[in-house]
């Protein structure tokens, strides 16, 4: 039994899919808002002689307030109603940020997510979170809305390199840590990304993140699992984007992890060989980052969490594989020694 | 029996009211949105020591993305969390951003409307719309949310200037010609403002508007008759703004609802005789405005109302006194005759 909600599509054609959605949903205008690289990458797997296209700068350090000006500027030259339809074509920042831009012009309109990197299409597309960075902080405005319909389709992972893939599959070793032993496992004794079965990992990541999130749509509580390895992975990502050092959301999410886990293996839930054993397969797999901060600059980045109160900072951990808790806390040692933990792995 | 939503108070000691309230639903902290008016004026009547206070500056010229990014500033920087409040303590703006400003922050965080004025009392701050101006474009960007709780005092209405409270007015005069034509004959027949019972105004008002938006939240159908007189009113409003002539919402609306009646009159909905017994009225009140512009420059400003597709301009006209009819189309020439017979009316 698929546990799917019914919005979201696996189509390997999905031009086809786009064009039959469109047909359905009858909007007075569709704009599809692309970057440079999906422009030229998955906008002709996609396009339609009818659709207007939107284009915006690639990258997180566009995800602002700024660029949500521009293309509300353009949707309203193009004379955008209310019953027009806006088709994001993109990773995590077009998906986030266009969902933003649609949910807010003219007091929402309808979108539909195509996402076209990994990440997005077991992550950002799902779930219904949307928004943009605020003078550097993560994902800081924003709001929960659903899009139409999710677009998913593997033919858009050809055009991605590996580093690209290696950051949406954190996501997916993610959903096997929190949730699922077995998948976890089998993600394991499968060499990504040449050996993997698109279809079968797509599937069974968004399951598994559509199951969570249908439980918990505003995060009160179970949702709250998908923020494993985030807490201390957003201000990693944060630190080496504010020092311009690039990193990938999933490499950030990595480390995030692997303090994480150690945090747990302090509380003696996760046994010490889990903590071994996945440590070093996730270095093998995304290398030792050696630029990772102390844990005084980390805790303060924790601090402007919006999964955090002013006086504590929450964390998701894994109590074992496949399993996950959440709202723990820890006080400054417990957090250093984590941070220590991953600065002091080997590669 | 009152058909008030249980969110709404009528609370002549607004500041027990909110101190109850804040109790009840404990926040980590409260910030007060207000601008220098309400700063001096209203927030004597419900200031508390532990509250913060975020000051903007009054007026629609500052009800804008670049304020929003100013507040979300200082809310970050009073580590404001997800648990935290907004109080918004002023009029249509104050309500109007500070739910915006709210409903986004951290993907949204509680907020509870304090109207200090007669238009945002039977308007604004009730119905869950909440926005920005864009570009000279009225509530372009913006989204659905009700607030915690509105909190309604004729107490502030004591700070207010007859302008103010005629603007406040106009949308009452609406409440009555929409929906209820012994309310109207009531409103017509008592001296405005010295003879006005304000409790008994503001829950009839009130208790209309919610109504209405009961039974349609996302103005799909019945919710649009509330803006009977808004799409000439936004259009005059949008053209003295963008000119810098000084004008009040309201006042944009009786120009409107005079139009638009109009309109009814011209598909011999509305008889000759209320047409001009109503218009007569509203003129005495609210004096004949010389800058109207011609109706191609209403239909151009009409055009990019949120209400109107591409290609059609929809009107809410009232068919006749005390009932009303919404997605009511007219052609250029219709449109020109509602213009012209404003412009040719004689004070």
């Amino acid at each position: 039994m698929s546990r799917l909600p019914d919005y979201i599509y696996f189509e390997e054609t999905p031009h086809n899919q786009l064009d039959r959605l469109v047909q359905e949903l009858a909007p007075d205008q569709v704009a599809i808002l692309v970057d440079e690289h999906t422009k030229q990458h998955c906008l002709p797997i996609v396009a339609n002689d009818t659709y207007n296209i939107i284009e915006i700068q690639s990258g997180e350090i566009h995800k602002t307030l700024e660029t949500c000006a521009l293309v509300w500027q353009k949707m309203t030259e193009l004379g955008m109603s209310r019953d027009s339809l806006l088709v994001n074509l993109g990773g995590g920042v077009i998906s986030d940020m266009g969902g933003f831009i649609a949910a807010t012009y003219k007091r929402g309109i309808r979108f539909i997510n195509v996402p076209t990197t990994l990440l997005s299409q077991v992550d950002a597309s799902i779930g219904g979170k949307i928004g943009i960075d605020f003078q550097g902080l993560k994902n800081h405005i924003g709001l929960f809305r659903d899009p139409e319909a999710v677009i998913l389709s593997s033919v858009f992972l050809k055009s991605l390199d590996r580093r690209q893939l290696f950051s949406g599959f954190a996501e997916v070793i993610k959903h096997g840590l929190i949730w699922d032993r077995d998948y976890f496992d089998q993600i394991k004794s499968t060499k990504f990304p040449e050996e993997v079965d698109w279809v079968s990992l797509l599937k069974r990541s968004v399951e598994i993140k559509s199951e969570v999130v249908l439980a918990d749509p505003f995060e009160k509580g179970l949702r709250k699992i998908l923020n494993f390895g985030h807490t201390f992975g957003h201000a990693v990502e944060t630190y080496h984007l504010d020092k311009g050092i690039g990193m990938f959301h999933g490499e950030a999410i990595i480390i995030g992890m692997i303090m994480e886990m150690h945090l747990s293996y302090q509380k003696e839930w996760l046994v010490d060989s889990d903590l071994e054993k996945v440590s070093k397969w996730l270095i093998e797999l995304y290398g030792l980052v050696n630029t990772v901060p102390s844990s005084e600059e980390l805790v303060q980045l924790m601090r402007h969490d919006k999964k955090n109160t002013a006086d504590q900072i929450n964390f998701s951990i894994i109590n074992q594989v496949g399993a996950c808790t959440y709202d723990v806390h820890f006080d400054e040692l417990q957090i250093e020694s984590a941070v220590e933990f991953y600065r002091n792995l080997n590669e």
